[in-house]
């Protein structure tokens, strides 16, 4: 590993467990790119050499003979655990590196980090652009979706080497350049919250085609493979065709039957729902998701609680058209989930001074990365449409989707409440959406409630001016200023 | 305001918008205390001097003066508002107070604030006791429920005090030391997010009432009434009758009705979300109350969605007992709502250190407080019979209430959604009992869609080890360690 000579490498990769490495090889197969590598500890680094030397990688066994490899200005992306490893990383690298220099991090951070990171070496004169990565070990080698933040002058010289390793769908490139400093992450937090909430719209499709149904798993796999030809069409929806179809070796049984039902999670889906709680947008679908992850992994209560249940409630027969009733409540639910999404980046950018292209999201999600699907077109067209749309479900593509799967998402979440079988995302999905449809809400009473306990005040339907009722007092209702506490 | 003689009063306040002044008249009432009074600016001080002349206030004009008021230890409530008026305050108190001396935080402050607050003050050798006090202005004159953390030293002294002022529900004070340092505030929050998820079980109970069961406000005022001779019987079900008895002076209407239905919120909600997902906890009761508050609160997406919408399904008609099963979804709900909020409890308590009695925490609930009621004795006990209960759900009480409702609250959680009326809490309690009460669950899939994409490995049924399918490759199964990235 002593051939880096100076400046040949015009991109680096810093970090090489599987996904930094298969980010490496996807950058070295494209025309133009020389790649320059680096590992802490040196055994990766050869492996990698060893295994790959159709790459030309350039190598490095220290952090100063890396940057030497660079052109300038030298763009190395790292691909290292976020958090600590991260910061560790990016401090060895603003050692060696100049000012102009561009220092991508790749990882899944914490956005509130990434802005943090991207202030402090701006300061220094140096570019840091957090960028979301999804597709997996697999998107990372063959193409991936990518969401870059960072400032405008970085990505004129990272965007045409992003867009030489990115997924292609419908012959472009999935990846833009989201927004400033934490923007990239940001998104790519939303889009796994997404992903949360898409997975177990999918289980319960699968649990009430089970339990309701009466369908063995080979057979849901049909199910889901027709699914997959029509609006539904989306990696998600093809794999998980793929596992129902799956036999474990050892027992001969389904592989989901033999699994364990306790659902693991990485930490996204729960910054989600804690940032955009924070931001006043509810996001009931991918919280329940969240949580619905979380009750699977209790053995302990769910053991008490089956041992304390006395009965439980017959499962009705699913009746004609069932496995279509399934169908357009999973769609609506899924237009729900993502029309929560997209009003958490609205937010999002508004909170924190971002010019996000909505449409432009869609696009770069319909390819390499897990959520990715047709049904994404449908949003590229409704923010085209409008682009200052307050909610995709007020797009005429989306209501009249709605409108037209209505009924049965209704008679499935009666059926599955009658039936005992759990629909925490159908049936915040069509709460959520029952109550934006209602003409007038309970909220009225909550408003009163606060008002009689705490003096909260309220405003009235027919003046624009804020009162209190002297509740403890003759009950009258007086003019007066919002409560500040 | 110069009469402050050196030392004459055992308990000081500071901050005298209304939560302090009912506060320190309260602690004036009680036999052998003695009141030392401050505000910055001095007239709300004038004020209360003038105004309550029976209480006897030692009042200052200067911190200093307000220092040497006080009796050694000294001991000070502060009740301004959180965060930095808390910080401004308690700076100006470590200036004049000596080691030994007791601050305490009254305000409702973040926990986390508590925790750094308690730190800081203890290397000084001063006692900090951040104090979750409910009841509002009428609590705080006439008896809060107190739930103080801090050292158990501090609450040595403090606790008498405390008790003095504290409501009385059925003979005992409602006050106990929670747990050290931000343990109080910490199970304060969780009381404020119980009372969101209570608040919007009742909204909903209101709504079905009106719209399925197409019962005007005093009709319903009086089936709350009833509710409230019961197992329901609490503060908020009686404030709700009384609301919705209540007319308009100006148009005559209802009084809920002219209120503008955008329910307000004050943080204390989104906190008990945000930490609750961040500790592991599914709180669904409280996540869709706090959801619920902020979709009434979109009046643009909530016209765009009217506006888009076709047609309104019809709503049902009630049935035979209707009334009876929104009175069963209710309490059935509310015990879900209740048992995950006392998991978060016990969650906190781990992972902060805290040694929390969950018997005694709804103790203090039963009087003085916004969430008072009948129900709290049955938590007291469950907790009684087994301090080590997993779930309020596998009570023997619990469990037989939930068996003896789970019909009629099934039935009315499919009315809803055939109806077209959103039920966000009773809908997401029963799904949740259905998660815990399913034998398996559909998180089996979820993982095996993880270990597809992500090869985040999986575990089974019939092993203590952990697995990965190579998805891509044969589709053996390989024996792995748990995936780290």
């Amino acid at each position: 590993m002593a051939d880096a000579a100076a400046g040949q490498a015009n991109i680096g990769v810093v970090g090489l467990a599987v996904m930094g490495a298969n980010l490496a090889r996807n950058l070295a197969s494209r025309e133009g790119n020389t790649v320059a590598v680096y590992n802490r500890s040196p055994e990766r680094t050869e492996t990698l050499l060893r295994e790959h030397p159709e790459a030309g990688f350039v190598a490095s066994s220290s952090i100063e003979e890396f940057a030497s490899s660079l052109s300038k200005p030298r763009t190395a992306i790292v691909m290292v655990q976020a958090g600590r490893g991260t910061d560790a990383v990016v401090d060895a690298l603003v050692e060696v590196f100049e000012p102009g220099d561009i220092i991508v991090d790749g990882g899944n951070a914490n956005f509130q980090d990434t802005i943090r990171r991207e202030a402090a070496l701006r300061e220094k004169g140096l570019n840091f652009v957090g960028t979301g990565i999804s597709g997996g070990e697999e998107g990372a080698l063959h193409g991936p979706s990518i969401m870059p933040g960072g400032s405008a002058e970085a990505y004129e010289t990272l965007g045409p080497i992003l867009e030489s390793i990115a997924a292609v769908a419908e012959g472009e490139p999935c990846v833009t350049h989201i927004g400033t400093d934490g923007a990239g992450h940001f998104v790519k937090m939303i889009h796994n919250g997404i992903e949360y909430a898409d997975m177990q719209l999918i289980a319960e499709s699968y649990d009430l085609l089970r339990r309701v149904g009466r369908h063995e798993p080979e057979a849901i796999a049909d199910v889901f493979e027709t699914w997959n030809q029509g609006e539904l069409e989306s990696y998600l929806i093809e794999i998980t065709a793929q596992v129902l179809r799956q036999r474990d070796a050892k027992t001969g049984e389904p592989l989901v039957d033999v699994i364990l039902d306790a659902a693991g999670s990485k930490g996204t889906g729960v910054w989600t729902v804690q940032n955009s709680v924070g931001l006043g947008v509810p996001v009931g679908g991918i919280a329940e998701a969240v949580f619905a992850r979380a009750v699977s992994s209790k053995p302990d209560q769910r053991a008490a609680v089956r041992a304390a249940v006395r009965s439980r409630p017959e499962v009705q027969e699913p009746g004609e058209g069932f496995e279509d009733d399934v169908q357009r409540a999973l769609y609506a639910s899924k237009v729900v989930a993502y029309a929560q999404g997209f009003d958490a980046i609205v937010a999002g950018a508004k909170e924190y001074g971002w010019d996000i292209d909505k449409g432009a999201v869609a696009r770069i999600w319909r390819g390499g990365c897990i959520i990715r699907a047709r049904f994404l077109n449908r949003i590229v067209e409704a923010y085209a449409k409008n682009p200052g749309t307050t909610t995709l479900l007020e797009d005429e593509f989306f209501a009249g989707a709605v409108a037209e799967g209505e009924a049965a998402w209704r008679r499935i979440v009666a059926k599955a409440a009658l039936s005992g079988i759990p629909v925490p995302g159908f049936a915040s999905a069509l709460s959520y959406y029952d109550s934006l449809a209602s003409e007038r809400l309970p909220a009225s009473l909550i408003q009163a409630q606060r008002d009689f306990f705490g003096a909260h005040t309220y405003s009235r339907v027919d003046s624009d001016k804020v009162f209190h009722t002297l509740w403890s007092g003759d009950r009258s209702e007086i003019e007066t200023v919002p409560s500040t506490h």
